[in-house]
């Protein structure tokens, strides 16, 4: 493909991108309509359609973004600072709970679930990596298995995730994530 | 009211719940339409509406017997306990993905935050009140405020309902479990 067309289809994608994500946090997933979207993009569905074959592509597309997102961050700093992330940046975050509408689906929708999956597990991945070479760095307890030690961390950002999106206030989550980081540490 | 329509009162009461909790759990809160209720309580819509004011009764009435039920537990044996009753019968909890279906409506309906704060409340205050007697029985650590405990086994618990209603392998969970009991408590 010329450079110039791939320049363009990046742009309108990430333009499409962009309106959905609004949309979704605005009327959450099952009321982003496809007129709502319209709106959102400002662009006519075929355009849409185009880009992305029906509205679960955009919406794991963007979900794509966040998790490769939070991994270059979790590569470099830990998942603990994705989660200092989502608690500087609420905002960011605010088509969060569309992830929560869509949880049921998960469970009951083989094919989403594996979609899903994919798309996830880049996080996941960094993730472990990280805590692998923090572990040979001696940085982490070593009475429980890196495992544990990643699901915990991975049950705790579900758990952020669900307070943010639900409007929770911050209150101590600062100092419970000084806690949480603390707890996978190797004591001194 | 008489005993005997005191008793069918509750009775009927407890009838619809059971098939709300059941059609929520199937279908989600969106799709937990009139019809799809009244065929899993095998009531009519009348029945069904003169006990509860609308859909949204219904599900604040099911989330307020979670939190009750929930709360017995965390006064005797902490929030902890309630986490591992939950991983020992996700079956008990197939309607919490309708829990999170409803996040974002937290954060956007003050009127329907309230009233679903008033219901978990008690769940809040059980588990405060467990660990106020845990400090002072000098069980727990006390380099970190029993507020943000709290809120640590509350973002946990959040955290866990995420992850159950997803259908995630339990893998690792009560392993981690273990790890967040021991991350509160006074270390020996």
């Amino acid at each position: 493909m010329p450079r110039v067309s791939e320049d363009h289809r990046a742009a309108r994608r990430s333009q499409i991108l962009d309106g959905a994500r609004r949309c979704f946090a605005e009327y959450g997933y099952e009321g982003a309509t496809v007129r709502r979207l319209e709106e959102a993009t400002g662009l006519s569905r075929g355009a849409i359609f185009h880009h992305f074959r029906d509205k679960e592509a955009l919406f794991l597309a963007l979900a794509e973004d966040d998790a490769q997102r939070m991994a270059d961050t979790a590569a470099e700093q830990g998942l603990v600072q994705v989660m200092r992330d989502v608690l500087t940046h609420p905002e960011r975050f605010d088509w969060l709970a569309t992830r929560l509408e869509i949880t049921r689906r998960l469970r009951t929708d083989a094919d989403f679930r594996r979609r899903w999956a994919e798309r996830s597990g880049e996080l996941s991945a960094a993730t472990g990596e990280r805590l692998r070479r923090q572990k040979a760095a001696g940085r982490l307890r070593d009475d429980v298995t890196g495992d544990v030690l990643q699901d915990y961390l991975e049950l705790v950002l579900d758990g952020l995730i669900t307070r943010v999106a639900g409007g929770h206030d911050a209150g101590n989550l600062a100092e419970v994530l000084d806690l949480v980081e603390e707890s996978v540490r190797k004591r001194d």
